[in-house]
């Protein structure tokens, strides 16, 4: 089954947007089993996309449209579809009352244009939103179909995964699944990991399936991913059980989660496990650490605050820091203390560092100390190199102070 | 005259890269006033480039293509092209020579495969490489031409910058630049923006250029983007000029910011230009406003620290808030008064929440209660009733904290 990918939008063709949302969606088809063969940028010009639809169709069986659904008049991809599929557009009473609710709900006025988002071509299904105002549609053209969905990156995902998806594997006559299994791993670069896994990936080279790939999520650290084609989900879950074994009996504490685990809430597991609470102080992450543990709901039972303390006042006045330079590991290990005490947590985790793009206090750019103070025991602090740029440097710093704390609370686990 | 793009590589369709370099080429050639109107990824089979190249060339001027041209056996974009030109391969006897001296200049043995790179369509004019192995190529097809670049994005760039984009120039008789500038905004939907410049859209409608486009960039707000097609920079300007004070006449205060301008970096400006220092207390948000301030390189000078006060008790225990209910508008100004004071700041920012899943202590998810405290002034706070998911309903109160802040500024800089 092919399926190609249109992304609609002049500002995509200017370079004033990349195109993230085709690459996104020609994975998801791959872990599906549907080949994507032509992915195409196409501006918001109702001739043009209705002419690369028909053209694509021609030799695909079926198409994603993203983009081009919202309210102003430069939205057209509904009129291109209308006219592949030759038939009119119509208003979908339900849609035109969702929309009608939302801006009752925000207690906002509707401008009259909002409306044109329920336009909805004859014939076609439509996939209800749940994110912004533009729904998607299931668009049937003889035995093919194109889908049409929002540019917003998470509506895009949400609708792919609700209705798109789902739709294209009820189609897909080749009855194979394709499933992955996800090692997130931290603390190890991608050649490194290669090198750990090198008769591994010799053996699955001669065999063929499962397929193992590495992928590089920045501070979501390093994945391994295993993909494997087989007659159903329960030969797959057997091949995959088998051959993560494999790979973690290599890489042992490297894997800190599987699948939609994340750093922030395998840390956070780990410490309402142990019934502790934890407590930040950070500078250089400027308040990325607790941004990132919050972003896991039901975090407040294990994190008690942060203390973004950037000025260096603050570190001396409300921490106790020791007046003096603050990017050194014994400011580190105070802030880490500070928080405990002044959060009121039995964990704390102190991060100072320079992302630059300036030097500070002769410190060079991508220095970063992380200290982790845990009630009742030694405070123990790392020093860091990071690479990159300000942005990558305090990313990176976050993923490595959290790594740093679930290695410290795996460690007193198996203590005790 | 229009230049399209094909990005050639199957590992781009699959998602395992993101194809960032037509995005560039884009931008590049928009900038020399030359339309770019599709720009397609396709895989490394040389069936596929013919035929896409072929199809674009019936409308197009020119066709730019990056990838394909390494030196192992997957790499198709050379046969592809002579193809598409009707000729031979034959081997350039400079490239090759560049290729092996190379090799020993890196006391490496070279695999045969590398003299690959030196083979090069009959008629095509050889774009020397600087950078990497494999050369460029223009190739005329008739009066049109095709251009062949690397993939690797620095390699590609250097090409087209010193041949590609010179050449391009030499064969446009419509010699015009496209400027695009970016009103930022925030406070108004994508469709209230749209109908505030209701007659301003209808007449640009109606006189075809600038353009004007409505882009929804999440939590950096909404861009309003005017973008002409002129003789030369300068005329461009003044269109410009002229059209953004109409759009500024009708939005007023809705603008934050133009251009590389953030929220952000225009919150910072204007507390350095009344030399102010703001403090944060933040809890539905989690350390989301401290981060985004920190973004901006040199924010010490004007931002203190943030206190994360995820915890009930830290509220009421270190920033001296009322205990109680903890989402509503007075917590949320004792907050911000409480950040001025625990970080010594002349400005404090409290916002406090309810991001969801679940509501809290009756109030419903997407509750967000926004504080103002500026030294000397009253404290004034907003509620706010955001839409979304958790992630979402925490980025929205972020900007909406900023603006806030943002606005509360403007007013005491016109009050001076």
């Amino acid at each position: 089954m092919r399926c190609d990918v249109v992304a609609v939008g002049t500002e995509l063709l200017l370079g004033q947007i990349v195109d993230t949302n085709s690459a996104w969606i020609g994975e998801q088809l791959a872990l599906n089993g549907i080949d994507s063969l032509t992915q195409i940028k196409i501006g918001d010009n109702v001739g043009r996309i209705e002419a690369v639809l028909r053209r694509l169709l021609a030799d695909a069986d079926a198409v994603i449209v993203c983009g081009g659904l919202g309210p102003t008049h430069d939205d057209v991809t509904r009129e291109a579809i209308a006219a592949v599929m030759g038939v009119e557009l119509r208003e979908d009473p339900v849609v035109a009352m969702v929309i009608r609710d939302l801006f009752a709900a925000r207690g906002r006025p509707m401008a009259a244009n909002n409306l044109r988002q329920a336009q909805v071509p004859d014939g076609a299904v439509v996939i209800p939103q749940t994110r912004g105002t533009a729904p998607g549609l299931i668009c049937p053209v003889g035995d093919k179909v194109v889908y049409a969905v929002p540019g917003v990156p998470h509506e895009m995902r949400d609708m792919l995964e609700r209705a798109v998806l789902p739709d294209l594997r009820a189609r897909n006559t080749d009855p194979a699944v394709i499933v992955s299994r996800v090692l997130r791993t931290w603390g190890e670069s991608e050649s490194g990991l290669n090198e750990r896994l090198d008769d591994i990936v010799a053996r699955l080279d001669v065999a063929g399936d499962p397929t193992l790939a590495f992928l590089a999520r920045g501070w979501n650290g390093l994945e391994v991913r295993l993909t494997t084609r087989q007659p159903d989900e329960q030969a797959a879950a057997r091949v995959l059980d088998e051959w993560e074994a494999e790979v973690r009996g290599r890489l042992g504490a490297l894997v800190f989660g599987v699948g939609d685990e994340s750093m922030e809430s395998v840390v956070l597991d780990l410490l309402r496990d142990e019934s502790l609470t934890v407590a930040i102080a950070e500078s250089v992450t400027g308040g990325l650490v607790a941004a990132r543990l919050t972003e896991v709901p039901g975090a407040s039972d294990a994190f008690r605050g942060s203390l973004v303390s950037y000025a260096s006042e603050v570190k001396f006045g409300v921490l106790d820091v020791t007046p003096g330079p603050v990017v050194n590991a014994p400011a580190a290990a105070e802030m880490a203390e500070g928080a405990m005490r002044v959060l009121g947590s039995s964990v704390g985790v102190g991060v100072t560092g320079v992302a630059g793009p300036a030097e500070q206090d002769d410190v060079p750019v991508g220095t970063v100390f992380v200290a982790i103070a845990i009630a009742g025991a030694e405070t123990i602090t790392r020093q860091l190199r990071l690479p990159g740029q300000r942005d990558q440097i305090r990313q990176f710093a976050v993923i490595n102070a959290l790594d740093l704390l679930r290695r410290q609370l795996v460690l007193r686990v198996g203590a005790t």
